[in-house]
């Protein structure tokens, strides 16, 4: 037997979500089917971060067992020409001890957030933003961000349905920079709650619009309470860009 | 009547090209019924520069004229809620004066190339950009391209079904970066040929291969003969990026 470790990159915008679903295709079966296909093996794949339906990768990491002996190049390049027509591609596959696991080995999760912030819509990034018309302060955004920096109960950015047992994270980074019509929010930590990040930057929207400042960003916070704090930014604008381990 | 120039971002994968054309819709189409829609006036739109089926824009310019007044930002904006769901979208909207031709008055065009070299296919980029698995050498082609500039007869660089009356232009720049994984070739001339881009890229293609040098490259030119010249590069990965006045 052996375990396998691959870097994936996906475009969310045709999918359920990583995983499988009833109500439509996830990533991880069309990976799964793709596995399935070259190796007749029938495998259960794991990753790193199951993104929501619309979510895009870059880096998204899942590892699966093979009893067959493969060399990863061969994987690689096997599973994209399965994959095919799915907007999904396999960037590297790798060999990595027993006890690899793409979710409990993982010690970072890097994710970018994008905004176009201009007042026409997107025609070439259309699905890949979040289309925010009317003028964002992104250094205002960025001082708010800091608030929440650090060892704290993130209950107020959790979604309801979040199975995480504590609402106690580290986040160890929330920038916020401007480049030219896009804002991009990067965020990092060893693990997020369900919808963090999307709910941080919907929250830091209202401090980009001058609804709110970092004094409220720091009050929501506090509050403990998912109502204290801004919207869900939509899924189209989130990328998971890479795993640490 | 009133002269009014647009600035046009478009995905240029859903259309036939810039054009009318009766086997598809093409992004001209779809701009002169959305000015129909909201100002009820038949409309001829004429751009700078007609980019085939495939290829996008990020700053493609056309004017048009009105009989009725009309404030320029409520035209980009009606033209944007009319455009939709078409990946097109009006960046900005002037008024210009009545001598202002999109064609006729631009001094330059400028366009990019984007390649994806890297040994996995796009998932996010895709249909943006042209997938080559194999490695490139990107220094050499960017010493190839500059074989290219200056003025010569592209005859070798021009689609068989090119329209203009001579084969003599002036490119002002073609350089080849890498950025990562991604190769951005930049033209930026008066004016080109058709496909004369795509031709330039899908030779320099070759350079990258190390298949030819830049020795090559200068034989091609001199030989005024598209067949002495390269493949031509997919439209995915072109871009007009802006028009300059």
């Amino acid at each position: 037997m052996a375990r396998f470790k691959l870097t994936i990159e996906y475009d969310g915008g045709p999918f359920v979500g990583w995983q499988r679903q009833d109500n439509g295709l996830g990533v991880q079966q069309v990976l799964e089917e793709a596995i399935r296909g070259f190796t007749n093996e029938v495998v259960t794949l794991h990753c790193a971060g199951r993104t929501d339906a619309g979510v895009h990768a870059l880096g998204q990491v899942a590892h699966f067992d093979l009893l067959g002996e493969w060399e990863p190049h061969r994987i690689r390049d096997a599973l994209n020409a399965h994959i095919r027509p799915h907007p999904i591609s396999v960037i590297a596959a790798e060999n990595v001890d027993a006890e690899f696991h793409a979710r409990l080995s993982a010690t970072e999760r890097r994710y970018e957030y994008h905004i176009l912030n201009r007042r026409s819509p997107p025609a070439i990034k259309r699905g890949r933003v979040w289309w925010v018309p009317s003028p964002l302060d992104a250094v205002g955004m960025s001082i708010a961000a800091k608030v929440l920096i650090g060892h704290h109960d993130f209950t107020s950015f959790r979604a309801t349905n979040c199975q995480a047992k504590s609402p106690l994270k580290t986040l160890d980074e929330l920038a916020v920079a401007r480049m030219g019509e896009t804002i991009v929010v990067t965020a990092r930590a060893r693990s997020f709650l369900h919808h963090q990040v999307r709910n941080m930057v919907g929250t830091l929207s209202w401090v980009g619009q001058r609804k709110w400042s970092a004094t409220n960003v720091e009050r929501a916070l506090k509050a403990r309470n998912r109502a204290a704090a801004g919207p869900t930014a939509p899924a189209d604008g989130l990328f998971l860009v890479g795993v640490g381990y």
